[in-house]
């Protein structure tokens, strides 16, 4: 078992419930002898703490364990900052269930207490690099846990681009852009798209043409190591971009080539014993759970 | 039988093909003794033409026809132009057969010639405005043959907004967008939308949400003389666009309605006698035509 | 205003709470001073009860009013048998809402009541009739509220058939089957086989392939008089069935003809003026009613 | 490199096209100086063979490489008697390209040729067990290359149940059915079914609920080695059916349960060396191969 001595807290800004979450724990984390490490954001959230404070990026390194207190959205950003660390990661919601913020406010102190205790079970999740090159060479990269998204920048615009997997030419296709997701991400916007779920253990991809100009064009499923190539036509007359996660994105320009792959480094995700991935299905997709009607 | 004496035509930019076709259009209706009519677009590829010119809005009251060579997009551009004055408009394709152009290049003199010895049909085809409310004033408002959409402006961004159907409230949702087609536009943007097929006599308008953060919402199908109102919700951070037909665009702000309905003034739309709206589908979708396999 | 004085009871038998309303019913009504008059099922139900029975297909000659108490599946049988009389029908549901049968037993003599004092919305829903035809000859018809189903009888077989809408070749398909729904039909089977919904005002039919053996069939919207014609292949191997609302069958052979149009009488369905067609779909779909989250 | 000494031959009966090829291959063969082994009911199709004859299942012990010609579907059921023995397959198609028979009978002695000669690739591709529990006994059990599907029995009535994933509850259910795929099937009946397409390689099932009484339902891709259990509802009063490839069936009764997992034994698949999964897909899906329109 591992023992979280120094624990570092990450919120989400612009929200009264988040904060008073965050001093929740920092008080019930003091208590019990925790060293506590801010997030310089959220250290100007609670004035007068009295406490270590550090970038994101240096979290990993200092902290044995990061709490994000926020939604999915703000564990996503949390999650490629310190995946380079392999920190574990905890997630406290700020109110409805969360499919990667499993820890309820109303239980913070006991599903905390329990996690802390080492009554926890410690998943890994992969995340995506995104790399766009240009002339043969590389023009910058960006990560994903959830998904990587090539779309033409602008709303109702189309994008023209020829898809490879693992070397292999699959088909060319307009459309208003490609999603490439992850098992983690396969219940978020990929879902919205038409895709399937995929269990969070599943070692696979999902690629979901978004808004085809053809009806043959399907999610299509495959292993999560495959190599994913998607050359943008020059034929294109937009500028597209890449997007992860829907947080960060890298503008692209007809003719240049996107390349989107496993990362090597792995988000390990903390959750408390009572987790249950197809209870989270249920609660937040609206899945029946009983035989009647 | 109408008399088609003065002709307009109106031709795709950018297309040697296009050219190649107004040409021989041009001669073609000088020989059969018709009065041939430019639009001043069109004009500037013709030179030395010797034709009358004048502009797009103005053909409809100097044309007893107006023949469009081009795409389904050239002659969407030109029927929210042309439906004002009632002239009747046939479409002339530049290459595959399309839903609007149905006259191949390769059978234009037959086709055009007999269009012009009154062997066609004409249908009627309604169109959509679209009106932009702030702060109870019109902002803005334009038309759409096809479909009328309300995005986020930006891809990969969600746009959150009640929707209203002759005053009675639908649902709120969280979304990409939401796509209002005719049925001249449910083989369009819709259909890749997941919209259903239309035939083009009824009358009828499809609401599609594009990717909503829900399982639940589908297509939905009502009469054509409902008025479709989209109140964009004040928590939006986003400045969101109606687009018609892709074609033209409004921008919107956070709390501005969105009033949908058909437009008074309707499109005549001619083709030629053997014109086939399944014949169509199965060409341009790949439906089966025969009963082997 | 119309007077409905003599008033018939329909129930869906089995279910003691469909009994218990039937009794309440009946005792509210006589106290109103109304006749009463039972379908012969549920005088059966009602043992002592010394009123006028009689079968469902003769209520509509007796009765101003046939009240029926049961779920959706339970008017739509009722639909079909009385929808040659013209007398309109009333639907108490058994528990949740439905579609069809909107007054809440808790709701009961409030709402029944207030039906009876005039405050109350008549709508006219259409059937449609399926018509099998062998060697030109009619074989027998069945009538729909909700969908014509034609499928393969069997599970897991396939049924090969060509489509005609009004004399108008469509395509040829092999599929799990076709269903072919009203308006409304379309929240129903229809709308798990992917079709849109159709507001309940709208005069049209979707004609929905079940699981085609091609990625380019889509549910498709055609006018309400349509005429619909399936030619069942004689290469087929299995004999096919046409079903109505899943309750009535008709047993098809390889090279039958299925015919399937808009039946000429219509149900006259009465809602309490609360009414409201977006507010069920909200409740049954899981429609979002507020712009939170 | 394998020897392939005797060769097994395997047909689809009650085409002419098939028995050409059969004669064409078994000449060939007996050419090369291999032995050629027929299956009982293919020696039926070739009087005056003089060759050995045996049981299906009896070829993978008497057989180096057993050779299958007619369509995937004459495959599938090879594939379930064979799997238990090891014996590599080759598929030759009767007309158009399969994606497990992937020899055109035009290349026949070409493409068999070089198989022989070594020149191919081999791959597993993994089945399921589908077991029927009543009363904690086994009933029976039967594999499915492509899928297992439990439905109704008859069409167009409604199976209740619940799912279970490796011991974990995930939903009950009405629907049509359900879908259990491999990677094999997404391409066949579960593709039809709204299922995401999965590379062969992929170590997955995937769920496909059918036509499900909720909206919320979505086909869902779970880890290849995954126990599904389904427990069919004691309300149902149907029998409803586990069918296999849609070639075996066992019926089932209310109460029972369906477990399906991965079979123990393999299906060792012969592909010419130019055999491209994508390129398959683009030849029967339809997708496009070039950019341009």
């Amino acid at each position: 078992m591992e023992h979280f001595r120094s624990i570092g807290l990450i919120g989400r800004l612009g929200s009264g419930r988040v904060v008073d979450t965050l001093r929740r724990l920092k008080r019930f984390l003091l208590e019990r002898g925790h060293t506590v490490i801010l997030e310089d954001a959220v250290a100007d959230l609670l004035p007068g703490h009295q406490l270590q404070v550090c970038s994101r990026q240096n979290m990993g390194d200092l902290c044995d364990l990061v709490i994000v207190v926020g939604g999915d959205g703000s564990l996503l950003g949390a999650a490629r900052a310190l995946c380079q660390s392999n920190v574990p990661v905890l997630g406290v919601n700020r109110g409805g269930l969360g499919f990667l913020t499993d820890i309820a406010p109303d239980e913070l102190e006991q599903g905390v207490g329990d996690v802390l205790e080492g009554k926890y079970m410690a998943e890994s999740r992969f995340l995506l690099d995104a790399i766009v090159c240009r002339n043969n060479e590389e023009l910058g990269s960006i990560s994903a846990l959830n998904e990587v998204v090539l779309h033409p920048g602008k709303s109702a615009r189309m994008i023209e681009f020829e898809l490879f997997v693992d070397g292999q030419f699959v088909y060319s296709l307009k459309s208003d852009g490609m999603i490439v997701a992850t098992p983690t991400g396969s219940t978020a916007y990929s879902l919205s798209a038409g895709g399937p779920i995929m269990h969070p253990k599943l070692d696979a991809m999902v690629l979901v043409p978004m808004y085809p100009h053809t009806l043959s064009s399907r999610p299509m499923v495959v292993e999560g190591n495959s190599e994913i190539r998607i050359t943008i036509s020059r034929n294109n007359e937009i500028y597209p971009q890449v997007s992860c996660d829907g947080q960060e994105h890298i503008a692209c320009a007809p003719g240049d080539i996107v390349i989107i792959r496993k990362k090597a480094q792995k988000l390990r995700l903390i959750h408390p014993l009572n987790h249950n991935f197809y209870a989270i299905c249920r609660s937040k997709l609206g899945w029946s759970s009983r035989l009647t009607k």
